[in-house]
Protein backbone atom coordinates (compact mmCIF):
# COMPACT_ATOMS: atom_id res chain seq x y z
CA UNK A 1 0.00 0.00 0.00
CA UNK A 2 0.60 3.90 -0.75
CA UNK A 3 0.48 6.81 1.20
CA UNK A 4 1.29 9.78 -0.86
CA UNK A 5 1.37 13.08 -0.82
CA UNK A 6 1.48 14.67 -4.56
CA UNK A 7 -0.74 14.84 -7.06
CA UNK A 8 -3.38 15.57 -4.27
CA UNK A 9 -5.80 17.79 -3.77
CA UNK A 10 -6.62 21.22 -1.28
CA UNK A 11 -9.72 22.27 0.12
CA UNK A 12 -10.27 24.45 -3.26
CA UNK A 13 -9.86 21.71 -5.83
CA UNK A 14 -6.17 22.46 -6.47
CA UNK A 15 -3.64 19.95 -7.24
CA UNK A 16 -0.94 20.19 -4.25
CA UNK A 17 2.00 18.30 -2.72
CA UNK A 18 0.76 17.81 0.86
CA UNK A 19 3.05 17.92 3.91
CA UNK A 20 4.08 14.83 6.22
CA UNK A 21 2.47 13.92 8.81
CA UNK A 22 4.09 12.52 11.64
CA UNK A 23 1.16 10.39 12.80
CA UNK A 24 0.10 9.33 10.19
CA UNK A 25 3.17 7.34 9.51
CA UNK A 26 3.03 5.77 12.97
CA UNK A 27 -0.77 4.84 12.98
CA UNK A 28 -0.82 3.56 9.04
CA UNK A 29 2.26 1.58 9.71
CA UNK A 30 0.43 -0.17 12.61
CA UNK A 31 -1.92 -0.91 11.13
CA UNK A 32 -0.29 -2.17 8.14
CA UNK A 33 1.91 -4.53 10.17
CA UNK A 34 -1.78 -5.62 11.64
CA UNK A 35 -3.16 -7.16 8.90
CA UNK A 36 0.25 -8.06 6.65
CA UNK A 37 0.00 -5.88 4.67
CA UNK A 38 3.75 -6.32 2.44
CA UNK A 39 5.17 -2.87 1.97
CA UNK A 40 3.90 0.35 3.34
CA UNK A 41 5.28 3.19 1.03
CA UNK A 42 5.26 6.25 1.66
CA UNK A 43 5.29 9.02 -1.32
CA UNK A 44 6.22 12.56 -1.72
CA UNK A 45 8.70 14.46 -4.92
CA UNK A 46 10.00 16.95 -2.11
CA UNK A 47 13.52 16.23 -0.85
CA UNK A 48 13.03 18.33 2.15
CA UNK A 49 9.84 16.06 3.11
CA UNK A 50 12.00 12.87 2.62
CA UNK A 51 14.66 14.28 4.82
CA UNK A 52 11.80 14.55 7.41
CA UNK A 53 10.48 11.33 6.94
CA UNK A 54 13.49 9.46 6.99
CA UNK A 55 14.32 11.28 10.53
CA UNK A 56 10.91 9.74 12.14
CA UNK A 57 11.38 6.07 10.44
CA UNK A 58 14.95 5.72 11.47
CA UNK A 59 14.72 7.38 15.35
CA UNK A 60 12.06 4.38 15.37
CA UNK A 61 13.55 1.48 13.56
CA UNK A 62 17.61 2.00 14.05
CA UNK A 63 18.05 5.34 16.66
CA UNK A 64 16.60 5.70 20.00
CA UNK A 65 13.23 4.63 20.04
CA UNK A 66 13.87 1.25 18.23
CA UNK A 67 15.13 0.28 21.90
CA UNK A 68 12.41 2.19 23.95
CA UNK A 69 9.29 0.44 21.56
CA UNK A 70 10.47 -2.84 19.46
CA UNK A 71 6.60 -3.00 18.79
CA UNK A 72 7.11 0.35 16.95
CA UNK A 73 10.44 -0.60 15.13
CA UNK A 74 8.06 -4.02 13.87
CA UNK A 75 5.79 -1.22 12.11
CA UNK A 76 8.07 1.09 11.11
CA UNK A 77 9.99 -1.66 9.34
CA UNK A 78 7.27 -1.79 6.67
CA UNK A 79 8.38 1.57 5.37
CA UNK A 80 9.76 2.42 2.37
CA UNK A 81 10.03 5.83 0.64
CA UNK A 82 9.87 6.22 -2.65
CA UNK A 83 9.41 10.00 -4.97
CA UNK A 84 6.49 8.70 -7.06
CA UNK A 85 3.91 6.44 -7.39
CA UNK A 86 5.65 4.72 -10.52
CA UNK A 87 8.50 4.37 -8.80
CA UNK A 88 6.51 2.26 -6.39
CA UNK A 89 5.06 0.21 -8.95
CA UNK A 90 8.86 -0.56 -10.38
CA UNK A 91 9.94 -1.26 -7.04
CA UNK A 92 6.59 -3.87 -6.92
CA UNK A 93 7.56 -5.33 -9.96
CA UNK A 94 11.34 -6.21 -9.36
CA UNK A 95 9.57 -8.81 -7.20
CA UNK A 96 8.76 -10.67 -10.38
CA UNK A 97 5.26 -11.06 -10.31
CA UNK A 98 4.36 -8.10 -12.74
CA UNK A 99 3.09 -4.97 -12.63
CA UNK A 100 0.67 -4.30 -9.54
CA UNK A 101 -2.59 -3.58 -10.22
CA UNK A 102 -3.42 0.08 -8.50
CA UNK A 103 -6.50 0.49 -6.66
CA UNK A 104 -7.19 4.06 -5.52
CA UNK A 105 -9.54 5.48 -3.05
CA UNK A 106 -11.69 8.12 -2.32
CA UNK A 107 -14.62 9.55 -0.20
CA UNK A 108 -16.46 9.81 -3.26
CA UNK A 109 -18.75 7.24 -5.12
CA UNK A 110 -17.87 6.78 -9.15
CA UNK A 111 -19.77 4.80 -11.58
CA UNK A 112 -16.87 2.09 -11.81
CA UNK A 113 -16.35 1.86 -8.07
CA UNK A 114 -15.58 -1.43 -7.13
CA UNK A 115 -16.94 -2.93 -3.91
CA UNK A 116 -14.80 -4.54 -0.82
CA UNK A 117 -16.12 -7.80 -1.77
CA UNK A 118 -15.47 -8.06 -5.44
CA UNK A 119 -12.15 -6.47 -4.34
CA UNK A 120 -11.34 -8.88 -1.67
CA UNK A 121 -11.73 -11.50 -4.52
CA UNK A 122 -9.04 -9.65 -6.27
CA UNK A 123 -6.43 -10.12 -3.65
CA UNK A 124 -7.17 -13.98 -3.00
CA UNK A 125 -5.50 -14.65 -6.56
CA UNK A 126 -2.40 -13.92 -4.99
CA UNK A 127 -1.49 -10.69 -8.26
CA UNK A 128 0.37 -8.02 -6.96
CA UNK A 129 -2.04 -4.99 -6.12
CA UNK A 130 -1.09 -1.45 -5.02
CA UNK A 131 -3.95 -0.01 -2.53
CA UNK A 132 -2.99 3.96 -2.64
CA UNK A 133 -4.60 6.47 -0.37
CA UNK A 134 -4.34 10.30 -0.35
CA UNK A 135 -3.47 12.72 1.99
CA UNK A 136 -4.83 16.35 2.18
CA UNK A 137 -8.58 16.77 0.44
CA UNK A 138 -7.81 13.39 -1.26
CA UNK A 139 -6.10 12.13 -4.32
CA UNK A 140 -6.04 14.32 -7.57
CA UNK A 141 -8.54 13.60 -10.38
CA UNK A 142 -5.76 12.47 -12.53
CA UNK A 143 -4.50 10.02 -10.37
CA UNK A 144 -8.17 8.41 -9.73
CA UNK A 145 -8.67 8.63 -13.60
CA UNK A 146 -5.61 6.51 -14.14
CA UNK A 147 -5.97 3.79 -11.79
CA UNK A 148 -7.17 0.43 -12.53
CA UNK A 149 -9.45 0.21 -9.56
CA UNK A 150 -11.14 2.99 -7.79
CA UNK A 151 -12.55 1.28 -4.36
CA UNK A 152 -16.11 2.65 -3.21
CA UNK A 153 -16.02 4.96 -0.51
CA UNK A 154 -16.53 3.75 3.50
CA UNK A 155 -19.90 6.07 4.34
CA UNK A 156 -21.56 4.75 1.27
CA UNK A 157 -24.44 4.83 3.17
CA UNK A 158 -23.46 7.80 5.84
CA UNK A 159 -24.93 11.74 4.88
CA UNK A 160 -21.22 12.53 6.89
CA UNK A 161 -18.29 10.97 5.03
CA UNK A 162 -14.93 12.88 5.84
CA UNK A 163 -12.99 10.71 8.13
CA UNK A 164 -9.11 11.56 8.24
CA UNK A 165 -6.56 8.85 5.70
CA UNK A 166 -5.42 7.35 9.09
CA UNK A 167 -9.38 5.90 9.80
CA UNK A 168 -9.84 5.17 6.31
CA UNK A 169 -6.58 3.22 6.03
CA UNK A 170 -7.87 1.56 8.83
CA UNK A 171 -11.21 0.56 8.14
CA UNK A 172 -10.22 -0.51 4.56
CA UNK A 173 -7.71 -2.50 6.00
CA UNK A 174 -10.07 -4.59 7.58
CA UNK A 175 -12.18 -4.56 5.16
CA UNK A 176 -10.41 -6.05 2.87
CA UNK A 177 -7.92 -8.00 4.98
CA UNK A 178 -9.57 -8.46 8.57
CA UNK A 179 -10.56 -12.21 7.40
CA UNK A 180 -14.14 -11.44 7.98
CA UNK B 1 -19.25 6.31 23.09
CA UNK B 2 -16.16 7.72 25.38
CA UNK B 3 -12.41 8.03 25.08
CA UNK B 4 -11.22 7.86 28.69
CA UNK B 5 -8.11 9.55 29.71
CA UNK B 6 -8.31 7.64 33.59
CA UNK B 7 -8.16 4.91 34.44
CA UNK B 8 -5.64 4.28 32.00
CA UNK B 9 -2.48 2.02 32.63
CA UNK B 10 1.29 2.81 31.39
CA UNK B 11 3.70 1.01 29.69
CA UNK B 12 4.89 -0.18 32.75
CA UNK B 13 1.16 -0.89 33.95
CA UNK B 14 0.72 1.37 36.49
CA UNK B 15 -2.51 3.24 36.26
CA UNK B 16 -2.66 6.73 35.07
CA UNK B 17 -4.27 10.07 33.86
CA UNK B 18 -3.12 9.98 30.43
CA UNK B 19 -2.88 13.70 28.38
CA UNK B 20 -5.05 14.82 25.99
CA UNK B 21 -3.71 13.80 22.55
CA UNK B 22 -5.82 16.78 19.71
CA UNK B 23 -5.65 14.53 16.86
CA UNK B 24 -7.55 11.60 18.73
CA UNK B 25 -10.58 14.65 19.23
CA UNK B 26 -10.38 15.45 15.56
CA UNK B 27 -10.36 11.46 14.10
CA UNK B 28 -12.30 10.32 16.59
CA UNK B 29 -15.38 12.97 16.27
CA UNK B 30 -15.03 12.40 12.58
CA UNK B 31 -15.34 8.29 13.20
CA UNK B 32 -18.40 8.84 15.42
CA UNK B 33 -20.24 11.52 13.37
CA UNK B 34 -19.66 9.21 9.90
CA UNK B 35 -21.58 6.47 11.91
CA UNK B 36 -24.14 7.95 13.64
CA UNK B 37 -22.57 7.80 17.31
CA UNK B 38 -25.21 9.93 19.21
CA UNK B 39 -22.79 11.45 21.49
CA UNK B 40 -18.73 11.70 21.68
CA UNK B 41 -17.66 11.78 25.31
CA UNK B 42 -14.08 13.09 26.32
CA UNK B 43 -13.39 11.99 29.94
CA UNK B 44 -10.56 13.11 31.82
CA UNK B 45 -10.16 14.14 35.86
CA UNK B 46 -7.59 16.53 35.26
CA UNK B 47 -8.83 20.18 35.11
CA UNK B 48 -6.35 21.72 33.03
CA UNK B 49 -6.89 18.76 30.76
CA UNK B 50 -10.54 19.66 30.39
CA UNK B 51 -9.57 23.13 29.61
CA UNK B 52 -7.47 22.03 27.10
CA UNK B 53 -10.37 20.03 25.34
CA UNK B 54 -12.59 22.74 25.65
CA UNK B 55 -10.40 25.34 24.04
CA UNK B 56 -9.88 22.75 21.25
CA UNK B 57 -13.67 21.89 20.83
CA UNK B 58 -14.74 25.10 20.71
CA UNK B 59 -12.69 26.87 18.30
CA UNK B 60 -14.12 24.38 16.05
CA UNK B 61 -17.88 24.79 17.51
CA UNK B 62 -18.00 28.44 17.70
CA UNK B 63 -14.90 29.99 17.19
CA UNK B 64 -12.73 30.53 13.88
CA UNK B 65 -12.81 26.59 13.15
CA UNK B 66 -16.28 26.83 12.78
CA UNK B 67 -16.35 29.28 9.83
CA UNK B 68 -13.17 27.60 8.15
CA UNK B 69 -14.56 23.95 8.46
CA UNK B 70 -18.32 23.58 8.94
CA UNK B 71 -17.83 19.84 8.60
CA UNK B 72 -15.01 19.51 11.24
CA UNK B 73 -17.81 21.58 13.63
CA UNK B 74 -20.45 19.09 12.81
CA UNK B 75 -18.37 16.24 14.06
CA UNK B 76 -16.88 18.27 17.00
CA UNK B 77 -20.48 19.33 17.99
CA UNK B 78 -21.00 15.47 19.39
CA UNK B 79 -18.19 15.87 21.79
CA UNK B 80 -19.58 16.26 25.59
CA UNK B 81 -16.56 16.68 28.18
CA UNK B 82 -16.66 14.47 31.36
CA UNK B 83 -14.75 14.23 35.24
CA UNK B 84 -15.21 10.46 35.04
CA UNK B 85 -17.66 7.31 33.10
CA UNK B 86 -19.24 7.64 36.23
CA UNK B 87 -20.77 11.22 35.10
CA UNK B 88 -21.13 9.92 31.63
CA UNK B 89 -23.45 6.83 32.63
CA UNK B 90 -25.37 9.14 34.72
CA UNK B 91 -25.46 11.80 32.04
CA UNK B 92 -26.56 8.81 29.30
CA UNK B 93 -29.40 7.92 32.31
CA UNK B 94 -30.57 11.51 32.21
CA UNK B 95 -31.96 10.89 28.87
CA UNK B 96 -34.71 8.53 30.65
CA UNK B 97 -33.98 4.90 28.76
CA UNK B 98 -31.89 3.49 32.36
CA UNK B 99 -28.29 3.40 33.02
CA UNK B 100 -26.19 2.27 29.66
CA UNK B 101 -24.49 -1.08 29.69
CA UNK B 102 -20.64 -0.12 29.60
CA UNK B 103 -19.07 -2.01 26.86
CA UNK B 104 -14.84 -1.98 27.44
CA UNK B 105 -12.49 -2.24 24.82
CA UNK B 106 -9.08 -3.97 24.97
CA UNK B 107 -6.26 -5.56 22.56
CA UNK B 108 -6.21 -8.53 24.98
CA UNK B 109 -9.11 -11.96 24.31
CA UNK B 110 -10.49 -12.47 27.76
CA UNK B 111 -12.70 -15.99 28.43
CA UNK B 112 -15.75 -13.58 28.54
CA UNK B 113 -14.96 -11.52 25.17
CA UNK B 114 -18.08 -11.36 23.65
CA UNK B 115 -17.89 -11.36 19.55
CA UNK B 116 -18.75 -8.53 17.08
CA UNK B 117 -22.09 -10.30 16.04
CA UNK B 118 -23.39 -11.06 19.54
CA UNK B 119 -22.55 -6.71 19.89
CA UNK B 120 -24.59 -5.53 17.10
CA UNK B 121 -27.82 -7.82 18.17
CA UNK B 122 -27.20 -5.72 21.40
CA UNK B 123 -26.91 -2.57 20.27
CA UNK B 124 -30.31 -3.50 17.71
CA UNK B 125 -32.39 -3.78 21.13
CA UNK B 126 -32.72 0.03 21.48
CA UNK B 127 -31.77 -0.18 25.27
CA UNK B 128 -28.32 2.56 25.59
CA UNK B 129 -25.05 1.21 25.37
CA UNK B 130 -21.70 3.22 26.44
CA UNK B 131 -18.74 2.02 24.38
CA UNK B 132 -15.26 2.57 26.25
CA UNK B 133 -11.68 3.64 24.59
CA UNK B 134 -8.71 3.63 26.67
CA UNK B 135 -5.72 6.24 25.94
CA UNK B 136 -2.35 5.50 26.78
CA UNK B 137 -1.22 1.70 26.73
CA UNK B 138 -5.10 0.46 27.36
CA UNK B 139 -8.39 0.74 29.65
CA UNK B 140 -6.78 -0.37 33.81
CA UNK B 141 -8.11 -3.62 34.44
CA UNK B 142 -10.65 -2.62 37.35
CA UNK B 143 -12.43 -1.14 34.61
CA UNK B 144 -12.16 -3.98 32.50
CA UNK B 145 -13.59 -6.40 35.44
CA UNK B 146 -16.43 -3.53 36.03
CA UNK B 147 -17.71 -3.26 32.58
CA UNK B 148 -20.62 -5.00 31.47
CA UNK B 149 -19.14 -6.51 28.61
CA UNK B 150 -15.78 -6.89 26.70
CA UNK B 151 -15.82 -6.82 23.18
CA UNK B 152 -13.42 -8.77 21.50
CA UNK B 153 -9.93 -7.95 20.39
CA UNK B 154 -9.77 -6.56 16.64
CA UNK B 155 -6.78 -8.58 15.98
CA UNK B 156 -7.61 -11.85 17.28
CA UNK B 157 -5.87 -13.70 14.13
CA UNK B 158 -2.89 -11.37 13.95
CA UNK B 159 0.45 -11.88 15.50
CA UNK B 160 0.90 -7.78 16.32
CA UNK B 161 -2.08 -6.17 17.67
CA UNK B 162 -0.86 -2.65 18.32
CA UNK B 163 -3.46 -0.14 16.42
CA UNK B 164 -3.46 3.01 18.00
CA UNK B 165 -6.83 4.15 19.60
CA UNK B 166 -7.66 6.40 16.45
CA UNK B 167 -7.40 3.28 14.17
CA UNK B 168 -9.06 1.04 17.03
CA UNK B 169 -12.52 2.86 16.92
CA UNK B 170 -12.46 3.48 12.96
CA UNK B 171 -12.37 -0.66 12.67
CA UNK B 172 -15.01 -0.89 15.71
CA UNK B 173 -17.38 1.58 14.99
CA UNK B 174 -17.29 0.09 11.10
CA UNK B 175 -17.74 -3.65 12.15
CA UNK B 176 -20.45 -2.73 14.46
CA UNK B 177 -22.15 0.07 12.69
CA UNK B 178 -21.23 -0.25 9.41
CA UNK B 179 -23.92 -2.02 7.93
CA UNK B 180 -22.15 -4.89 6.74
Amino acid sequence: MALTHYPVVNKNGDTIASAVTSLDIHDISRAAKTYGVSLFYVVTPLEDQIALINRIVSHWTTGAGSLYNELRKQALDLIRIEDSLESVKRHIAGFGHGTPKMVVTCARYFDESIDYDRMKAGLKTGAPYLLVFGTAWGLAESLLRSADYILEPIGKNSDYNHLSVRSAVAIILDRLLGGR
